[in-house]
């Protein structure tokens, strides 16, 4: 489906089962995961290739399906037992969420193994897992032209050392603000943002949620905001269809020049707002490329400044 | 000081002293009030008339200060007793704020009596006063070429019928996220922005502190950010320099088109951003017209987006 250049990217991470109490309803048994999300999104732009792992009980109907849209699932292990399931209750504005219960299952002893034919993957999104296995994904593949890499506060607390040494080896981090502020220890973004391109990655984005997100690099701080929706269902997995859909297109421009990730962050602004329209990855698996398109334009027209500056 | 097309802008509301605690120290007797916030910086881009009360302790100086700014203090009444007086207290992250006391003192009684001289104004900001007394400053000006009002989540649960006359009468609203909510039931901002606009004002600004604000009217949505600083100092007063900011903009413009609105709204949010640059208005008074300029050029180099579309 995808009219790509064929430029792969690699993603590892997460797939999942949750259950979801939304304010709309219970939904039990929802296919979710970072990986699944990103892996979805990024397939409107390019190949996938897809490392994680699964169990038992995983439908293979959604691997096939995967399939279809470009992602090489033969990164995918199917390990004895049950797939990782996260359990998860909404507030009933979707402005927060409380974590009911998780069950790592076949995921607490996920080693990622790349396969051969994915070792010499351009670019690489390694999702929100251990910063250890972070870099024994590094460890394995030949010199990416770019490597993403999101983390989360409990790595941020737990495991600062590892942590840094992935930082060290990454080009660009996507977290989010209270992660930036904990990984910093600085309440400010824009300085916290300098202290943290200090200590690798020279591209960094800070995500603020249905806010938008910032962009910091060499050339300069960049801001998008997240497309004001009538309708958000399920917030869930919209931070991974955001990374998956700004890697996908970067991996299809080839460059990562300041304007190219300017259009890749409104891009992944996009997928994300997607996202949030469905329970799930519902709504994500629907959407076309012409859609994409749309929202775009929609976009455009939301931020248009008109560009004068001078006073009238 | 300013270059303007002579349209000169009412703004009526609040003259104040502020005590606050900050993170960074306590402040005692700073001068504050929306308008004082509103009309410097309006006063950067036409001539303010001003209308409020002050006591007999509010100094001369700072009323002629604003004299030489544009600002003419014939509305100033000047009362027996003491400047309306608010003290806060700001958390260390200055994201939020307690009132510790306020004392109304002179603005208790406060009427508004518009000066004949006033009452030929083609741009009124109405400040968050009671809506009764909005509904008086409207009855006694002549068919301004636009009514922008401010209002609060204190009129709407107490004086929703009163707000709701005010509300036909103005052309537009400006108010944050959480009083765009209280006043139409909505949580979504969309769709509580559809609701609010079938009350009256046909543009709408829905302020979201920080990370900027959303602007409705018949031609579509629109988004700014606020501009990502180094150090904030003291948020008191965004708000009411963003509104002064954008009036005034709307005054020299002579026109409430689209375009002129996402201008002004972008002029607002820059003055907002000084604001908080110093404690009470100190930096506001400081700024000159080149160095907005020089703001509103870093802020086009913020969005700009490179306007492509396309699926590389």
């Amino acid at each position: 489906m995808p009219e790509t250049t064929q430029n792969p990217v690699l993603i590892v991470g997460s797939l999942a089962y949750d259950d979801l109490e939304m304010p709309s309803g219970i939904f039990n048994n929802v296919v979710g995961g970072a990986a699944t999300y990103s892996s979805i999104s990024a397939s409107l732009f390019c190949p996938v290739r897809l490392v994680g792992v699964v169990g038992n009980d995983f439908p293979e109907a959604v691997l096939s399906d995967l399939r279809r849209r470009g992602v090489d699932t033969a990164g995918v292990e199917h390990a004895e037992g049950k797939t990782f399931r996260w359990h998860g209750r909404y507030s009933a504005d979707l402005s927060s969420r409380t974590t009911l219960d998780t069950q790592l299952n076949v995921f607490a002893d996920f080693r990622p193994k790349i396969p051969d034919t994915f070792q010499n993957s351009p670019f690489v999104l390694l999702g929100n897992i251990h910063p250890a296995l972070q870099l024994e994904v590094l460890a394995q593949i030949e010199k990416p032209k770019l490597v993403v890499a999101d983390t989360m506060n409990f790595w941020i607390a737990g495991e600062p050392k590892l942590l840094g040494e992935v930082l060290n080896k990454i080009d660009l981090l996507v977290i989010n603000d209270e992660e930036a502020r904990e990984l910093s220890g600085i309440h400010n973004l824009v300085k916290a943002a300098a202290d943290i391109r200090k200590r690798g990655p020279k591209h960094l984005i800070i995500k603020r949620g249905e806010y938008g997100a910032l962009f910091f690099d060499a050339a300069g701080v960049f801001f998008a905001p997240g497309y004001p929706l009538e309708d958000v269902m399920d917030p869930t997995g919209a931070g991974d269809s955001f990374a998956g859909g700004l890697v996908g297109y970067i991996a299809c421009a080839q460059n990562l020049a300041h304007p190219t990730m300017r259009r890749a962050i409104y891009f992944g602004s996009a997928l994300g707002s997607f996202c949030v329209e469905g329970i799930g990855p519902r709504r994500l698996l629907d959407i076309t490329r012409a859609e994409v398109q749309k929202r775009m334009t929609a976009f455009m027209e939301l931020v248009e400044t008109g560009g004068l500056v001078d006073f009238p």
